[in-house]
């Protein structure tokens, strides 16, 4: 079980005042865990939080919300785009396979950067894909990144007949062993060959449906011959171009919770070090901060809340899109298979 | 806040199956606590143990037991002694900036390795030293290993006159940046300059008892012409030379608790795969295994058991020291400065 | 290109003594080179060495000399076979991503270690598979350990036919993403799904055969169809149980030279510290020492010679097995594909 | 020896385009070496460079060239200071232990990131400092960086008097254990408590001088007793706060040679994409490309040129300053102690 960060907006952000600053922040939920309006149970014996309607996947051991296994954040700047004088606007990506909360380079990097689209996971392995920093989301595919908390039931048994749906592109562009990349490779299989335009909100969409079709097909597959029960994924996807995202909450079963997600257009201000709010609740005034409705428009999504006050937080409905449009519109959408 | 282990015994010891294996291994030791005896209220909104007799040193953040700042062994096994042919038998170490729980080389190097006595500790850095593997303990002077719990106040005002009082040879053995790694040249400045032989029990705990002297002296000096009040040190100790164990639990003032520490002189088989007994209490029965009878004499010490069987465990009372000789014998006593 | 070393023997060596003292020892060939009796020119621009009869392929850089791109080392201790009462004598491997030279852990662990069979490895990357630790040779396959210098031609293109002529269990354990790592796994589909217990030379030999054929066959039908001409391999390989070795340097095509193996049945004793001389020609005298009718059979088989005694250093033919049984007695014999 | 480069400019660079894509760039230093002027002769047996007018010091192994030690480069972004609305342009740093050549991090971030004034560093350690993040270079002391090629002699014996020197501030801002940051924690004590705004060049200047002083006098000091011969330091340094910078190339005897050092006022445009021109002599002809006038004011200065052009490159007299001021005019002069 991994946790993923989000943020869009019209606005920069600085990258420490998203990942790094707030007392709930990424960087943090190595084993601190903040779920409201989720019915959790703590076994103290296994260190082992069970969600009320679900049962944790056997694959995961009992550190499993233990997310130890490295970080990885994904970023625009712009940069290249100007300098190749090409309007293609591909992600930098930062990743590393320790813990991040004492990464000196990170640290100094999220003080340094701002932009408008921000991808940070950190990442608690399956034991199946060693801890190495390749093996660390976001994924990037051209001018698109791509992440995922959760797990693809019976992978290793998928991966052959995965490997054999990819274009030769995205086969190429795979450079570690876990699931997460070889769905995503998929995702772009579908997505056609140029990863360097934007696409309509529709055909993202579909992209994702046709993906999550194909995965949910293929473990079908692999069990057909077998008295083996169907086993159970969590799919809790995020892709983005820099100028669209694409969320998803999504579990291949109604008796399983998918994992957390949340989202939210208001708490921006309140991590930004601009506005006279603080994350942890505490008022600050300086001069050159803005009020609330001087701040730009924007869309956080996330495995977990980074500040702690739960209103600006929307649970994400289990099995449902979020879709967050050029114009920074918010849909939420079931998922129609 | 850091997490250290020791075993020393007349029979080998697979550093798999006192480091790895036991649900509460020191590998697992990075969120998961059990602590029989100590009275601990868990504060979930900080994420901190606070023992009921002390108060966490402000120095340590709220995530002071989440001990990710990677993890170091120490063990000896009589291999260069040979080819040298000059008995002096020196420990081979492994350290990591990582978290050991999927380190795979450390996985390795344990399934694969037995020793009569190993050093363990994983560590949480204080954000005074980074995260670096040359940070991690223990650290080696000559044929001796020395690692530390805790913390040294005000350990950057009183460097420069800790570095003074070293011997040119201990002052060159240093190659970190922590506060432990410049005690330990304090002691073996004290011992003296040959680390290769083995000295009198008496010795080292004399060495002991100046180290901490010292070192309480030069923080109560870099307190003198201030309004400030004495800060705390928590001082749990651990030094060997392979045959013989000098271990302290430590604390600068009465009124906080040092950190925990167990001791223990018949876990041992219980953690060893060739008894019919496992250390999360399933039986297994295996010709090959031998009787609790049947195997060595040994001691562990460790900041928290290994085992879940609180009855093999003893916590060792504040500001006292375990003393092991060359015969594995036992002695806890007060510390007298 | 890589760099790799095998020392076999009825006497254990101590891992420093061959791999770390040395002048010309594996960890220091980052970018010095000594190879007797190949003709080679080398172009001070590039960076690059010719062999006389062949050319560098185009896949490698003009620093594909610089082996910066991490170590690994396998070596066998018996320990868990005797812990585990089954005579299952699998390797301990230690790997990363970094130079050897200054890695204070394998400086400590080569001090400490010693061993009748060691596989010791320095990588160059292709630019192909990332420098993280898992793509370190050697691979582990149950007692078995498989090492390679040299290139795959049209690795990603044969990858998923070659990944479905695979067992389940070796297609299982891959962990890294190198053509190395998947040739391995072939060979272990070829060898049965047993890979504790030791076979005959024949079998390993024969086996090897059926890898060598395989790998072509799939490189041969990757550009079946094209106008692309058949691109060349470097396929030195060499894999042990601990008590038999198989090595073979090989080229896919007769213009080209593969890369350089050599082997040596008379360098241990230099290389020992137990013995009356030393591997860069200083006399030592000590009583300990034993003559070389003293020291233990044994085989080293090296890409270079690891001392500067060119006479006691075969280079091994071209397209040739260097056999070593259980008794260490060695065929040198041509590839009859 | 290290190798070291400064890009500083009125025209934002490329990182890549400076440090990477450049045929002889920073990255690739690491054991091919191109020195225009410098009378070189090389020893192929131990792979040693010799100046003509010095002797390599004892301290540095036969592999001294071989700059594998890691990786350090910083820039100024000027984010933080829009963020905290302070004017405070303090450097983002990233720094790795491993070769850059293949660190996909370094590679990615230098893709997507330009600046006005960046410093980059690779290291071949002196086996006294270990190979760990922390002894990277650059060092950074509030808005300013300082790198070093070259060793202080004595170090080990002026680390305790110099550290006595220190301002608490400076003592306190060393996280390592080189000779280089203990050095630059001396600059920053003579250049006074404030490190967060510009002086002048003639403060800068001065500064070096007291530091260079100092130094020579500590190690003056450390033989002054003995019989022992005064060791030789090459102290080539670099430091800038981003507007202006001050490189030294100095020897602390006349009969050894420092370190070589390089500087130019033209390569940039050769180097920037966007003119019609390549490092490596390829013509490019692209629309966007502007001609060399259009291109901003800006000093190189670096260890090794990183083009093939020796016309566009001066060597830096020994003992000598490079100066260059907010308006980017240079100075070259004497350094007068």
């Amino acid at each position: 079980m991994c946790r993923w960060f989000v943020y869009i907006g019209e606005e920069p952000t600085l990258l420490e005042d998203v990942l790094i600053k707030p007392k709930h922040s990424i960087v943090k939920q190595i084993d601190l865990h903040f779920l409201p309006n989720l019915h959790i149970t703590y076994d103290p014996h296994v260190g082992q939080n069970k969600l009320s309607s679900g049962v944790a996947s056997d694959e995961q051991g009992p550190n499993h919300f233990t997310n130890i296994d490295g970080f990885g954040v994904g970023y625009y700047t712009g940069v290249a785009a100007e300098f190749n004088d090409d309007h293609v606007n591909r992600p930098c990506v930062y990743r590393n396979a320790r813990p991040p909360l004492n990464d000196l380079n990170l640290i100094s990097l999220c003080a340094h950067t701002s932009t408008k689209c921000v991808f940070a996971h950190i990442r608690a392995g399956t034991g199946l894909s060693p801890t190495v920093e390749t093996n660390n989301h976001p994924f990037v595919f051209g001018r698109y990144m791509f992440m995922h908390n959760g797990s693809v039931a019976n992978f290793s048994k998928i991966k052959v007949p995965l490997l054999q749906k990819l274009s030769t592109d995205a086969y190429g562009n795979i450079f570690g062993t876990t699931d997460t990349e070889h769905v995503a490779a998929l995702f772009f299989t579908h997505l056609g060959n140029d990863w360097d335009t934007v696409v309509s909100m529709e055909k993202l969409k579909k992209t994702m449906i046709n993906t999550l079709q194909d995965i949910l097909a293929l473990i079908q597959e692999s069990v057909k011959d077998k008295d083996e029960t169907l086993p159970h994924s969590s799919l809790n996807f995020a892709v983005t171009n820099g100028c669209q995202l694409l969320a998803v909450r999504f579990s291949s079963m109604d008796e399983f919770e998918p994992p957390s997600l949340y989202y939210s257009t208001t708490a921006g201000p309140t991590l930004n070090r601009k506005f006279p709010d603080h994350p942890d609740g505490k008022k600050i005034t300086k001069a050159s901060m803005r009020e609330t409705h001087e701040h730009g428009k924007h869309v956080i999504v996330a495995s977990e809340p980074s500040t702690y006050k739960a209103e600006d937080w929307h649970l994400v409905p289990a099995n449902s899109f979020v879709l967050v449009d050029k114009d920074l519109n918010v849909v939420v959408e079931k998922v129609q298979l």
